[in-house]
């Protein structure tokens, strides 16, 4: 049986031995200046705790598990260049450090390392698992489009903000878990479980982390509070706001929500609203009640209890962190 | 058998028929925009006509011939972006009737539809065309990083050069060729000469579209002469040019590399230099030496020559147009 940690442990040292081409420098250094990056590489854990629910040789999860990772931060390479993002995790992003040329061609090129790696699966798998990968892939970009599309509306119902995190963030988590249960000879079921388990409490902690944005500790979160609002991103919060607003609230949100030159002021004037129509009230109950779900279909998965406590713990710590 | 013109009313009929999702449809209308365009889909009927080579039934290479044609597609879409191209085949390019984001985007779901094809070939097969499939999309990134890497250097060698249009343009061809005839079921080694038969073909292409560019006869080729010179692309004869000329002639074309604000003057001048170097003469020569070694990898490949005859037709075709 492995950890969390053991599991960071060996996609740390199987990222650095990837065999793959260096030259040309311009359109590879970028790619593994982001792998490299101190991230939290929670979605290949997910595989390989998966898999290890099921089997003790989780290195047959190896290849999915640096595909999801290799994807992911595909996405934050094009993601960062399209929301103008100059930094990630402290650092350059891709675009800011190179160019938006290079942002855009050594993306590609690491969408198709991400591919490369989920042909390594176990072959008897690799159809089914290469099949899981494009439709998640797939739903991410739609995720992202939806995003960028609700940037300029202002009617978004909760349940497409909903949506739009399902399909840009949840899926992936759902995805990895479902994987690696694949390669560790799960059952049908049980994927499907799996994978509800992980969109769940995707969803719970996408809603948790535009909470902390605001209501976090500045200390633990490692950023002063009111990002979000200060760039007009359209959160669960404000959502839920505008969706409950009477006129002259909504109006007052509007009014503020394209000036890009305002600060305390701004996020002051949003959390008192947010305060009188109780959406931190309605945040924390949706993302509570998604984790229960996600509780739920993780109970009913058909694997020893010692084998799920590490996967319980992982779930418990995302919903904690730096609160 | 099936003709050339067979295979692209096969293809657009097929191109009409995928069943893919079209919402969000700020997504999915630029990924069929430019699938839709008349183009010349020259690369998926190599497919289906290297297939015919050995196989009476080309219907089981219409997914790898899908897919190149979006793979192909896809790189249009970032390539313009990358290249800041106005227009594509007469129409806007996506970034341009949409914008910069929805070019990275729908590119990139229409990288994964392409991956969702060649999943869709026969099974056998699938794991070899997909690995055929990866490599190549791999190298045609490595292609089109050298391309913007050169812009920025005076010294490229011509064997630089020739190797740049080999991963940029020249292995798709060849990738689909071989492609195909995997499915029709040929050995490995015509496989191979096929492989060559269209590398060498696309280098040679390429040059000609380098002649063509200021040679080419303006009625035949659709747009005025000088439009690589204009831009300052490096081509085979400018980097030829450079490579030949003395002190004086390098200057002059350095001098006027930069600038963007000349016309008919740029053009004189690059010609006049062009023509005392014998630079057309190179271009030509080297042109006719890849079209030869094409043709002579092309002889030994194990088909029944009346099916061989349609293949070298449109290799004759593409060496002879507009000129």
């Amino acid at each position: 049986m492995i950890s969390f940690s053991d599991s960071l442990a060996l996609i740390d040292g199987e990222i650095r031995a990837i065999d793959y081409p260096r030259d040309p420098a311009g359109l590879y250094d970028p790619v593994f200046y982001l792998l490299s990056m101190k991230g939290k590489k929670i979605r290949p854990a997910l595989t390989l705790l998966a898999c290890n629910l099921y089997s003790e040789d989780v290195r047959a999860a190896v290849y999915p598990a640096l595909a999801w990772e290799t994807f992911h931060n595909f996405t934050l390479m094009h993601d960062d260049l399209m929301d103008n993002a100059d930094l990630r995790r402290g650092e350059p992003s891709v675009h800011c450090r190179w160019n938006n040329n290079t942002a855009v061609l050594s993306g590609d090129a690491m969408l198709i390392l991400a591919y490369r790696l989920i042909a390594r699966s176990p072959a008897a798998l690799m159809p089914s698992l290469l099949e899981l990968f494009s439709r998640t892939a797939t739903e991410i970009c739609e995720g992202q489009q939806y995003d960028m599309e609700f940037e300029g509306r202002t009617d978004v119902l909760e349940e497409e903000y909903i949506e739009m995190v399902r399909l840009k963030t949840a899926v992936m988590l759902g995805a990895c878990l479902m994987s690696g249960a694949m390669v560790g000879g799960a059952s049908g079921e049980d994927c499907r479980l799996l994978y509800r388990f992980g969109t769940d409490l995707g969803i719970a902690f996408q809603i948790r982390d535009d909470l902390l944005d605001l209501y976090g500790d500045p200390c633990k979160i490692g950023k002063r509070t009111g990002g979000d609002i200060l760039c007009g991103k359209k959160t669960f919060l404000l959502v839920g706001a505008l969706a409950r607003a009477d006129a002259a609230d909504r109006a007052t949100l509007l009014s503020w929500l394209d000036r890009r030159d305002s600060g305390d002021e701004k996020i002051a004037c949003f959390r008192r609203i947010y305060d009188g129509l109780n959406v931190v009230e309605l945040a924390e109950r949706t993302c509570l009640e998604r984790y229960d779900a996600a509780l739920g279909f993780f109970r009913r998965v058909s694997a020893s209890e010692d084998r799920k406590a590490v996967l319980f713990g992982l779930a418990a710590d995302l919903m904690r962190r730096e609160w």
